[in-house]
């Protein structure tokens, strides 16, 4: 059976050009060269093989994870890879590793609060991985409220050190990457005390593990905080916990770029802006939407492709069933995904650029735009690993039972992704950060100081927005980019009016906030689509290339926005800018995109350009010869080495033969 | 720290008499008692702990839970325990095995398709476990629609056998719990053949194993599917595959309660009404609703205890930060969920009495209300797994980071419990065969045809429901039983009858219900959710003893109802019932009951009775000593038995150390 393609009937039917889209989606020629290049590479190596990965046991996971780790730097060095090819190795090797965190949090955090000669010092041992670190800053009982943390940093003026200290059971450290076996080094977020004051948290280098025999120095316990959700997925990831006994570092091992203890003790602020350090929060979270785009991409790759494959019910006269993914109710759950997998790839283009503006502004001293910014990425971060998280699951669903084997890949892409709904930033924390710039930005409305711009700029029209009704008369009027555009926009601006209202008949407004929180984030959300929405049609403004691939991302672009306003018609019928007519007519539009994206489904997801070891999937494979392969994958379970079970002549054969009660269990 | 009571605080707010509770969460005081009982005899046993589970390779976690089980075997001998008791034993040890579908799928089979001389000879096999079988329908390629199952099994008048044959790959039987590694025996599902002609699906007995050891018989492939979502979680059931190459059993092995096969190769269909086979169908969904009720409580248990721990934020001059569950965004998200185990106990408790209802019924020869109570057990199904498997991970979400722990025991409750929206019938399936029961009613309403009693009874009132407005005036109006029930009744109809309208502009009915499936889907909640809300109402409605027992339940009902309405308001305001601003006011009232619940919080979780082993949860353990108790798990892991990790000489000390050119990997 091999080289036949069981899909080949799918992309038959498809009326875009596929090289064309594969561009649009990775962004230029130039990045679809790359990836395209070392995701090749990656899936052609045996020594990256995924193979059995979600039936090791943790300790030969972990080991496979540092051969994986030490192969790719061995592989970087001999091919010569730039970093951004080196970054792109490590993600298409697609296994959590520490490597990850020193590389995105560790080298970043001496780049940025690093003094001068702190970076040449530290970087070059870094970058050569001399040093491993990471990044220690979330504790046992604190994790959000970087405030709250516990562990101290007391300068001794009499030895000129730092006495770092864990002072209870909840300061452990607790979580960080890279951690609990490999880091030699971390960036130690501690309180700062000096002459008797609690200057705040301030970040330390400190050595954790011996260079000669990797053993704990004097003073630290370091561990593994133990089995984490999945089979595979994070558990290749030695996230750690650390604990201090009055361990004692240099003075110059504190990150002096922003404030600074001298050697008598004093603590002085040095002259550069914090502003600055919020660069690498935008970075972050523009990399984390990006990778949000990534995951989605893979689970609707799975789904779509087991759907074409799949068939059940409807067989007329012993005929064949149906395939999946005919059935309407396959199509309304699977496509809006589809859809949110361009509209968030999309937005993390935007969002780089965003990064390279803001990084511009910041060097020229203006901090103007930094609020919105800020709202703005914690906003995208938010919403896009929450709808990630849950599109995986759904396309879980969507592939039957078969989607709960691991053999499909998708329980793995699950528990791996996850996390991302905690991390840098709880995702209902940032919604309510949002939130709270949305209502100043209201406030500063009514006393006419707000500077309507960037995404609040609708804000700008708010008087039209309060006024307005939805013109649309007919299913296909929903089609207009404008009428789409200003529904969002009047929803967005009604739902933050009417919060600021609610708030105002509080006579505390800060305890108005909080009871009604929920409420508030409701408004975010719907701030937050606009976004998403905005951006989407901007792009589809730009020149596309390729015979059909802009009216492929019209359509997809309409489903993505008809899809939200039918989840939340609630939202528009509350503010009084829809009638109930218009919802449905809304939804009858959506129906019919789905007849018109059905034959290019497949398509669609071929254009993400997945080889089929990034999608580590039986269900999601490139020619769809789905069964075969599942059935091969079962047999090579630890569980089929042999046909007696291990345990069937203590266990189940005194069982059968009613020998149970002399039986010693 | 051993005995004190973190969580007392808490404990001493409740407003209500928590042992009562207890009483009306088990359903009796009788139930109460025998799920105390042995629960605390499962808890307090060694050789049945949950420990180092989620860290076990297959093989030793499959060898643990044959050990288990046969342990179980041989307490339940040993103590006499009833069937009741059996089945409580086997629940709470909490972890999947072969003895489920032997008890559960197995003998009900046998006891429901065979006939007075099979159930005999079977029955006396199976109740000793003299044999141990596993039930044997879904196939590779076809798992909902059961009619297209490949299996053959062909009689051969000559030897006076069925030949069962697996004629294809996709034939191949896949996913039948316990036939992987332990079962001697199934019940297998094929297409009767004889004199020619296909006869559609039948049940077979056929033995699989040798019995002396253990061996599959000649013919007969089998084998473990392979690894499932999760941490142990399913991956201690023996999931298997099955094929048969032209394997012969003897004729009287055809279940032959409801249709024959004579010597002579004829085709006999009995005078027993094949209804009566319902029943069964009935019993498995009432038991689901049940566990669903009971997974859900679990979660919520473990995060609204760990939510009264944590504390983040809000400190002021350096004072403790504020419990979590005072957040009104935690609130939001986990009083609700508290709300739904509740409503799906009682809902679970009425389909209990249904059961018995339909079955009084059908022994009496009276099928009428079969179409209604399969409509309303599929819709309940679907609703409470569907709701559960989402719950489950929103509280994971609300244990932020640690959640993400298997030593919360929420990764585990999650992948061990998501399988429930799949089998027994997929949750989309399910809702469709709700919609179409209702389309039919619609038009029977129309013709005057309908009888409409039980839970279509409120369509008898259709155009009352049709014509009514909702009169709420004020937040506190809401609280009304008759309010509440009267939106969700108007809206479900509207819904409905909407849906019927639209149908009916296509030509082809089955057409028109095709295209308008995602729709129909919605209408299917919604008269779904009016049955959970209206059984809950009427519980209220009976005599409930102990101190504000009734009150707390009068407030959990409502927030029930409220958060429904409020996430599905665009139902509610798209059909015209409701106003804006009485949405609002519902909002409004839902979160006086946030406030009203907060201090009973803890205490309504201590009234589901669970044993910290059955939680399984370090965040959830009802002393609330949560973090020496995260802390001492994460040391137990297999990671943490050396501080220098298996790996380090071979791959991170040649990279640290540059000499990883050299080095061979």
């Amino acid at each position: 059976m091999v080289g036949v393609d069981y899909l080949a009937g799918e992309r038959r039917t498809a009326e875009f050009d596929v090289a064309a889209m594969k561009i649009v989606w990775a962004g230029s020629r130039r990045a679809f060269e790359i990836s395209d290049r070392i995701s090749k590479l990656v899936a052609s190596d045996p020594a990256l093989s995924k193979d059995g990965r979600t039936e090791m046991a943790r300790k030969e996971l972990f080991k496979n994870t540092l051969r994986k780790a030490s192969y790719a730097w061995k592989q970087i060095i001999e091919l010569r890879l730039t970093e951004e090819e080196a970054l792109m190795l490590r993600f298409y090797i697609d296994e959590p590793a520490f490597t990850d965190l020193h590389w995105g949090m560790f080298i970043p955090a001496i780049k940025g609060s690093g003094t001068e000669e702190q970076q040449k010092k530290w970087l070059t041992l870094a970058y050569k991985m001399q040093i491993i670190g990471c990044y220690a800053q979330t504790e046992l009982g604190h994790g959000s409220n970087v405030r709250g943390l516990e562990t101290t940093a007391t300068f001794d003026p009499q030895t000129d050190e730092f006495v770092i200290h864990s002072p209870t059971l909840t300061s452990s450290k607790w979580w960080p990457g890279g951690l609990g076996k490999v880091s030699t080094h971390a960036i130690v977020y501690a309180r700062l005390i000096t002459e008797g004051k609690d200057h705040g948290v301030h970040g330390f280098i400190v050595q954790l593990r011996s260079l000669e025999d990797h053993k704990p120095l004097a003073g630290i316990t370091i561990g593994d905080i133990g089995t984490k959700f999945g089979n595979g997925a994070y558990n290749t990831m030695d996230n750690g916990v650390l604990r201090f006994d009055h361990v004692r570092i240099p003075r110059d091992q504190m990150l002096m770029r922003v404030s600074q203890v001298t050697r008598e003790g004093k603590y002085v602020k040095s002259d550069i802006p914090r502003q600055l350090l919020y660069g690498t929060m935008v970075l972050v979270r523009q990399s984390m939407v990006r990778d949000a785009s990534y995951a989605l991409s893979r689970a609707v790759c799975i789904a779509t492709r087991y759907s074409a494959v799949r068939r059940q019910f409807g067989s007329q006269n012993g005929g064949q069933e149906t395939q999946v993914i005919n059935y309407k109710t396959q199509q309304s759950r699977l496509f809006p995904l589809l859809a949110s997998t361009y509209a968030f790839r999309f937005v993390g283009e935007w969002l780089k650029w965003l990064y390279t503006d803001v990084t511009q502004k910041l060097q020229a001293g203006d901090f103007s735009t930094l609020p919105e910014v800020h709202a703005c990425t914690a906003g995208m971060k938010s919403l896009t690993t929450t709808a990630t998280a849950d599109g995986i699951e759904e396309c879980r669903k969507l592939c039957g039972g078969h989607g709960y084997l691991c053999s499909s890949g998708l329980p793995e892409l699950f528990a791996a992704y996850v996390p991302a709904c905690t991390y840098e930033g709880d995702n209902t924390v940032l919604l309510l950060q949002v939130a709270r710039f949305l209502m100043k930005s209201v406030s500063r409305l009514g006393s006419g100081k707000l500077q309507a711009v960037g995404t609040i700029a609708y804000m700008g029209r708010i008087e039209q927005l309060m006024q307005c009704h939805c013109n649309v008369q007919q299913a296909k009027d929903w089609l207009k980019p404008s009428t789409v555009l200003e529904a969002f926009e009047a929803r967005a601006v009604r739902m933050s009016v009417s919060c600021a209202k609610n708030i105002s008949k509080f006579t505390n407004p800060e305890e108005g906030f909080a009871e009604l929180t929920a409420d508030l984030a409701e408004a975010a959300v719907a701030h937050c689509q606009l976004i998403v929405v905005s951006k989407f049609i901007e792009k589809l403004q730009q020149d596309i290339p390729g015979k059909g691939v802009k009216q492929q991302l019209q359509a997809l672009c309409s489903i993505y926005s008809l899809f939200l306003l039918h989840k939340h018609q609630g939202d528009f019928l509350a503010v009084n800018y829809l009638t109930p007519k218009q919802a449905s007519l809304a939804n009858d539009q959506l129906r019919a995109l789905y007849t018109q994206v059905r034959p290019n489904a497949v398509a669609l997801v071929d254009a993400f350009n997945h080889t089929d070891h990034f999608l580590g999937s039986v269900l999601g494979c490139y020619d769809g010869n789905v069964y075969p392969k599942l059935y091969e994958a079962a047999w090579k379970n630890p569980l089929n080495e042999c046909d007696v079970p291990d345990g069937y002549h203590e266990y189940i054969k005194p069982l059968l033969r009613q020998q149970l009660l002399a039986a010693r269990l």
